[in-house]
């Protein structure tokens, strides 16, 4: 017997003999993820031929990551989102019909159980940054509004960071909010004009950043997840698109179809209806929801 | 200007979108292994399709293994061997002139500064276990013998585990020593007949295994590293051809070249020469070493 025969491990049958230990896997799916895993890695091993100091850097960096999640800090999801990995995994699994609105990236600073408000109230809590008003309508992908729709928005303040990054600074459910609408569809909200932040890059994936000449930043946007009783659930951005990262997206999330226009409004009688003590920016965005059948 | 012109992400040119941000990396090797990373690990997205959830255990995953690594343990290293990535490195970075021996890993459990002992000492210093002389010639592969050759050994003990995972159960380095040839190339010490034993397996590789319907044994074996001025340091193992698990070590690390006789003796003048009560077990098995240029 030779060693093929034998089954012993060559450069040349790498990933046969491998993924040839798998035939007793207690379960099919994982058995097929772990054959394109094993395959895609020995690809990328013969292609990098990277030599034993290179192979331990990658150990090492991969146990930092792993090292650096706690209960409020996820590295191996930002790693996952500066490889474009997770909006790969967005995609894939939110392929919409014509016509729908696009999703993007979760993001990792969604918290359940935001207050549920009456429409045009205003999120922002801490008074700092520039007034804006957004309004827009929840449509199905005919143009027939959705009543009974749920959305819950949540942003950065206008120094770039999310309550929950500055919990103590921040008033507690600062810049998020839950809004219903009623049969005609429409929702509208007072906020701040958001602006781009930096993903945190204290840890190895910032390092990895640096040393690869990118920026941590993602360009100013707003969250949404829209729910509605018969439509896919919606994970979404809007963004500005004058922001100057708008291009460079430090998680990849912006999508043409995701640039909101940011209108520069002077008009002190509105200002004074919306209790604004000057200009202010207004969105006017509609997004529309997909059937799981379409 | 349309999505591809703007340089937003899409799931056609994934790739691109996120292996062009590297232009300004600040090391070419980086961007190299950075650019086939990324391109292999969307290849696999976009075969695998995960669902979110799917995503979320492997990035789950990666969180525990690289939580698993201490001082003692290496979970990620585990993960590499128990995937064939170790011994893919190990085969390319070794691929060896024809006549001399092939390396295979260096595991986990190698101790810098074994004692050096004069030929003929015995290892084996729990008294526990089968009798083993083990004795042959280092050689260069025109077949002539390296003087001044270094032989770092080290094995398990009968139970199937190293000093170090015992300490204080077993004897200070138990089971390893370094010895240095004379003129004639030859090596000779006693041991005790090596056994099968788990790699460490209570963690989420050990886990993997499992579901996978793997075993976590390695076929019983003894590590060698043999320097000598002028050759190339020769990493590897000598293998019992008769283990059970001789065809299916949890870490691909068996060659043919690498399979020992293990002859089993019956010789009580020899034995009482030996320092042997019974009948014992006589390895004889030559190393070739190959130059730098070769
Ligand atoms: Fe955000
Ligand atoms: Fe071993």
């Amino acid at each position: 017997m030779d060693a093929h025969e034998k089954g012993f491990f060559t450069e040349e049958n790498s990933v046969e003999v491998v993924t040839g230990r798998n035939k007793n896997a207690k379960d099919e799916r994982l058995k097929q993820i772990m054959e394109v895993v094993t395959r895609k890695l020995h690809e990328a091993v013969k292609e990098i031929e990277p030599n034993q100091d290179e192979w331990m850097q990658a150990i090492l960096f991969m146990t930092r990551t792993g090292q650096m999640c706690n209960e409020w800090r996820q590295e191996f999801i930002l790693l996952s989102d500066v490889l474009g990995v997770s909006m790969l995994v967005d995609a894939i699994n939110n392929r919409k019909p014509s016509g729908a609105s696009e999703s993007t990236v979760l993001g990792p600073f969604h918290v359940e159980g935001a207050p549920e408000l009456s429409m045009g109230a205003n999120i922002c809590l801490d008074a700092k940054g520039e007034d804006m008003v957004i309004g827009g309508r929840i449509l199905d992908t005919a143009g027939q509004p959705i009543g009974d729709a749920v959305i819950d928005v949540w942003q950065a303040n206008d120094e770039g960071f999310y309550d929950v990054q500055q919990q103590g600074i921040q008033p507690d459910f600062n810049l998020r909010g839950v809004f219903r609408t009623g049969a005609d569809g429409r929702y509208w909200f007072r906020a701040v004009k958001p602006k781009y932040y930096p993903i945190p890059d204290d840890g190895p994936v910032g390092k990895l950043l640096g040393a690869l000449g990118r920026h941590p930043y993602r360009p100013a946007h707003l969250h949404y997840i829209i729910k509605a009783h018969g439509f896919e659930t919606l994970t979404t951005h809007i963004f500005d698109p004058d922001d100057p990262y708008i291009q460079s997206d430090a998680v990849f999330g912006v999508k043409e179809s995701l640039l909101a226009q940011f209108q520069h409004v002077e008009d002190p009688v509105r200002a004074n209806e919306l209790g604004f003590s000057g200009k202010f920016w207004q969105i006017e965005h509609d997004f529309v929801l997909a059937r799981p059948e379409e």
